[in-house]
């Protein structure tokens, strides 16, 4: 998408009724006026909503151009774009797409078949279907998979004046023109300029004179995540991207880098929940259960495996029955503690704050953490434990397991994704419900392990 | 911040070096050479690693108009803005708030006392002073707290020629150039004209022929989540804000838009967590423990409660302690199951797709979820204590507690935030661990229910 139809603001009430009723009675005029008053985006909306045969209309309706502005608004998460372009006649499909943004395109091209790619590359416009070609290689979640090639570069030898004459004659296909680009000979990264430093210059300055050439820039390899950290830092509207030897290759636009941040927060959190992919709303309990499953049945392994733990000290349990009833409480609080000290780190991660530090002082402040929450914890449970039942034994017993499964669960929980960070993994992948069944287990060893050496004292 | 900077692009890497050696040497013009040169994000991020002393010096060598460039860029949950203050000359921190766009001078006095606040505003610049004013009384969170006062609005009866010279006028000014808003003589919002048609268009044309009247405008009172996903949807750079007779007031531009983005994302997780404030990492294990303290306590007495629980069937318990090795899986798989659906539902409702949904719709979905995992891990886990102890009592007994509770675990995962909703509470209240321990005890009280009531099987 480009700024070129953001400002096509639109009533935010769409007048489906008009719409309905122009598309049945076939007034293609009344439908048009309306229609392509709507902001794309509202087009999207509407058209989600509709059917197989009244689709086959709208595409009747719209030329390949404007049923492109729609498209670039649908969300992959709501359609299946494989299914949507089946039904167009396949030329019409074809040229949709050469209308699209490169980047846009390539998102749609991404979720087909390889065989339905290339019959789709080979009928569409040859400059389309190249710059295509040339992003389709890029790996996902990359600054490469998510730049457009259509930005705007001129050279830093000519006047202000030529540069507006070139932005005019640009500003239809460009994805920004309130930035850009200054490239040398060799089409290397140079320089950039603002519109708004543009419009202030005199019309015979020189390019080179007005242009900032500190132009800040991320590599083609790097991580969308880190791209969208670094626009949110500078306020950039706009960033370039660059090879190894700077060469401009595409832009990476604002309204891109609002949707990676969307869906990398959803990604983490959804991690953290222990349930894949939250991006879509499941209309179909199956589907929806599907997605929870994995995990539950991970979870349901990990829980025979703590079971059969606790079964090695069935003769403790036959013994002091009124141990099982702290099982909850110590499992519970090793988890909590694990998933908070597992979302620090991960926050940390993903907002490059914890890059600064060294490896040992986040082990220290983690340990120094797990101790001060585990004694104020574990001080506080042997005096309700006391009172309550008036057995100081039983709550220190209880105690002491907490502060001890409160340092190593704090530990666990940071270090698992730092380590996996580390390794180049995604640190989110050590999600919620993998921390809190570890620390399951290692707290109900600590505690039985304690119960059962000390067990002289428990049945006196 | 505005667009004016963003094209301050800088090198990456700040020569540090060079810099504490002019400021050391009172080497001004050295000091200022490379400093200003620096994008102010990099400038901040400089003054923020300095000591006290150093800080003085940078006041010397920067004047106030320089310092509300970097004091822009400045993290609250870095640096306490008091503190900052305090140390400044209160005419250099006045003129330096005067200089500072409305939006972000407001954040920064948000930070300070009353009374410190009504010092700056009686010595800054009046204008200034009174934009401040005009926005400090704007609830947190809504769109008047992150709007700006700072734009550039036309009438709809001038030329495209005189709209490019008040554009170029109050372009130092002006948060964005971009967009140019169009009122009529009574300040109400007529329309909206991008800087790119205003280019492309003829120079004698009428505003009122070439702006787009169908404006996209929130209310001054809007969630600014809801801003946010406006933003994003309609790939915005700017939007109005209007009161309930439609008079603009201000904008919210796109880059304090993904500050606003940043913030709700790292809340939602915070809160899945179970953990106070994510935003800052803590140097100091004291403060990182004191955010995780509250809810470990709350939930150290939670878990007490399940312990009591328990307790009412230790006579069960002292029966047949093998029922207490499977405690840890039972709870272990309601709080999984309940953070799941939690986590879809809160999702849901920040990005609004459940608002299209009926209740019904919702409560059936999750109910037919929670009786498919339910009825898999169900007999999953029968099947496997059966091969496992040879029991297929036992179970069976797992197998239906697990069946029950996967469904109201479900169930009251996604009905609880779903009910906040509608009480106007922030579902995300509902967190993790909070869902996690009523699930635990929900699960408890059915797996010793069932065993209590058909104990003769079990002992026999």
């Amino acid at each position: 998408m480009s700024e070129e139809r953001q400002e096509m603001a639109s009533k935010q009430q769409i007048n489906t009724e008009l719409l309905m009723e122009a598309l049945y009675s076939e007034k293609i005029d009344d439908f048009r006026a309306e229609f392509l008053e709507l902001h794309p985006y509202d087009q999207a909306a509407f058209f989600g909503e509709l059917k197989d045969e009244e689709r086959a209309k709208v595409y009747n309706f719209l030329s390949p151009e404007e049923m492109a502005d729609l498209f670039e608004n649908l969300e992959s998460d709501e359609e299946d774009f494989k299914d949507v372009l089946a039904q167009m006649n396949p030329n019409y499909a074809a040229d949709m797409l050469s209308n699209m943004y490169a980047d846009d395109a390539v998102d749609v091209l991404n979720e087909l078949d390889k065989d339905q790619v290339v019959s789709y590359l080979t009928i569409m416009n040859e400059e389309a279907a190249q710059e295509i070609k040339d992003l389709l290689h890029y790996e996902e979640y990359t600054a490469g998979s998510i730049m457009t090639t259509e930005f705007i570069a001129i050279s830093a030898n000519q006047t202000v004046r030529s540069a507006m004459y070139i932005l005019k004659k640009e500003a239809p296909q460009a994805e920004t023109i309130y930035y850009i680009f200054v490239v040398d000979e060799d089409k290397r990264l140079a320089g950039v300029i603002s519109l708004r430093d543009l419009i202030v210059s005199d019309d015979e300055t020189m390019i080179g004179e007005v242009m900032n050439d500190r132009v800040v820039s991320v590599s083609v390899g790097e991580d969308q995540e880190e791209v969208a950290r670094m626009m949110r830092d500078y306020n950039f509207l706009a960033l370039p991207v660059v090879d190894f030897q700077n060469h401009l290759l595409g832009i990476i636009t604002v309204d891109d880098i609002m949707d990676v941040m969307e869906e990398e927060a959803s990604d983490d959190y959804s991690k953290l929940a222990g349930i894949a992919d939250l991006d879509t709303i499941d209309r179909n309990p199956l589907t929806a259960a599907k997605k929870r499953l994995p995990w539950l049945i991970i979870l349901l392994f990990l829980g025979m495996f703590t079971a059969s733990l606790i079964g090695r000290f069935e003769d403790t349990l036959d013994k002091v029955a009124i141990l099982a009833i702290f099982i909850p409480l110590i499992a519970g609080m090793a988890g909590n503690t694990g998933t908070q000290a597992l979302a620090v780190a991960v926050r940390g991660i993903a907002t490059g704050d914890l890059e600064k530090e060294s490896k040992w002082n986040i082990i220290l402040r983690e340990a120094g953490t797990g101790l001060i929450t585990g004694a104020v914890c574990g001080i506080l449970i042997t005096f309700v434990v006391y009172f309550w039942k008036g057995e100081l034994f039983l709550g220190a017993l209880v105690g002491i397991s907490i502060f001890i499964t409160l340092i190593i669960a704090t530990l666990a929980g940071s270090l698992v994704p730092l380590l996996m960070h580390r390794l180049k993994i995604d640190p989110a992948v050590a999600s919620g419900p993998f921390i809190t069944t570890i620390n399951d287990i290692i707290s109900i060893l600590i505690y039985f392990g304690i119960a059962t050496a000390f067990m002289s004292y428990l049945t006196k």
